[in-house]
Formats: structure tokens, sequence, C-alpha cells
């Protein structure tokens, strides 16, 4: 089995200029790198988790096939306006403005053990707001767990205080 | 184990006066039902597929967990925008006004067997367009699959010619 990032496509200028988008479909269609990519995920997790939080969109394809696998819940992270029942919102800043995150109010028990999944770490914004939208619920937040870092940008400067694990690593663009 | 419908939560006037939709959230954090979820729509596949396209972005919730399950590739279909690479794009009708699907033009080879998840059929609108995108890329579908049907809304009518596969009926609202 090759390395997991020989199967990450660098997309130069997307989606804008100087940008090098970091694209995972390539991995996904592949079916021994998806399933290797969640063989070390779920080793990454090290240890017991009662739910698996996936970020909208592309966290739901990491966190829902983890959740099956493990046997545990899985609670979608979302877009504004996107949950239909009573929910939590926390917002994040963008490079220009702010963007936010919601979660269902009863998506979380008090004192369960949290993972919090998405398929890349970059500035930390959007985990560090589901971290807190679970804190809120009285969740305890046992990793956060991505399958790209852009370790350049320091998003775990953001996510300081817990575990952070990462399957592939970017020291740069 | 209770039937999958009893952990539908059915919010009235979401997202508007009048419509009562369907959350599966609540069937998603009991690992119980979800898994079960899954083990019935992996049975209604009946026979190989090569590929499972999940719908964005709740089909990427069974879509993925399900590719992992067989081993097969998990292609995502997303709204415009999202993909980096060159795409195809096929616009649906809206209530007012259009919206449109992409799919990247190397996610699926000629003569490759594909199935089509996504968490609910409505209308039928986007998982025909998804369907024009697979055939179009020389896909030959295999089925769609959906947890949820609303029959009231008479989707099946726009993917006639195909196999069409719900775990949940609804006869009304």
């Amino acid at each position: 089995m090759q390395k997991l990032e020989t199967f990450i496509r660098n997309v130069p200028d997307f989606p804008k200029k100087g940008i090098g988008f970091k694209d995972i479909t390539t991995l996904l269609k592949n079916p021994e790198a998806f399933r290797a990519s969640l063989d070390a995920m779920q080793k990454a997790l090290q240890g017991e988790v009662d739910v698996i939080v996936g970020i909208e969109s592309r966290g739901f394809i990491f966190g829902a096939a983890l959740a099956d696998r493990l046997g545990v819940a899985f609670v979608p992270a979302r877009k504004p306006g996107k949950l239909p029942a009573e929910s939590l919102r926390a917002e994040y800043e963008l490079e220009y403005g702010t963007d936010a995150l919601e979660i269902h109010r009863d998506a979380i028990t008090k004192g369960l053990s949290v993972a919090i999944v998405d398929d890349l770490l970059a500035t930390g914004g959007t985990a560090a707001a589901t971290c807190r939208l679970v804190e809120e619920l009285g969740g305890v937040l046992h990793c956060y767990l991505f399958l790209i870092e852009l370790s350049f940008l320091n998003g775990r400067e953001k996510l300081k205080g817990h575990r952070v694990e990462s399957l592939i690593q970017y020291a740069g663009e």
C-alpha cells in the first residue's frame, strides 16, 4: 500500500490564486486508500468515545464511517439553518467576516466522550467552534481527528488543551 | 429492535410552515438504529456495485459508510463550486428557480456500476440530476438508494427506468 498522501491531489489556485487545494476525492475513489485512512483514524482515536461529531460536509464522510465501525453515535455539526430542531450556534472567523456552525441541543448528553472529525485542519476555526458547542452541551472532548493537517497554518494553536490527531501533514503550501 | 421509522423525528413547519421535516439526526445518534439502517441499505443494494455516489450533504453520511462496508469507491456529488478539479454540472428545478450538482470528470470510468445514495427521496430532482452526471461519465446506474421516501411527492416518476430502493416510506405529510 502506497503512503496515504500519494492519493491526495494538489489542485493549484483553488479556490483562489495562490492556494494549493488538497483534493481528497482521489483518495475516496480508491477503496483501499479510503479504508486505510479509516483504519488509521480508528487507531488514532486511542480509547473509547461515545460520539463522533462530523463537521459539514466532508467531515461527514469520515465521521459517519467511523461511527459505523465503532458502533457509536454520529452527530452532524451543520452550517446555519440546516438543523430542524432546537440548536446551539457557534461563530468563527473567516478571512473576511464570520461564519457559524450549529448542533442540535439534544445531540449530546452530559459527560459523553466525543471525537470531532473533519477531513482537514487549516486554521482550526471550525474545529474550535465545534468544540465550544460540544462543551456547552456537557460533552467531554476526547480528541480532534483529521485526515490532513496544514501544519504551516498553526491550527493546533487554536485547539490547544486537547489532543489533536492527523494522518497527513503538510509543512508548506 | 424497534422499526427504523420510530427513530425519525417529525419536525413540523421546517423549513417553512406546512412542511413536516423528517429529521434523521435522532436515528444517527442511536448507534443500533444507524447500523440497522446501513444493514438494510446494504441488503437493498442486491448485487455488486463498483461505486457509491453520495449526494451532498446527508447522502455523504450513508454513502461513505456503505462504501467502507462494501470496499468500493466513494464519489461525492457536490453543490456548485466545491469540487476543485474539472467537473460536470447538472441543473435541477426547485420550487422557485434552479440549483445544480457537480461531479469530477475523473470520478467514474466507463462501464462502472453505480449506486446513488441519499437520505431522502422527495421530488427526485437532485437524484435524477446525479444520474445524468453518472451516465454522462459512462457509469451504469445499478440503483437509487434512499433511507426515506416521501411517496406522496411521486419522486419515483422522475427516476423511472431505474431501480429505486427506500427503507422508510411516508404516504402523506
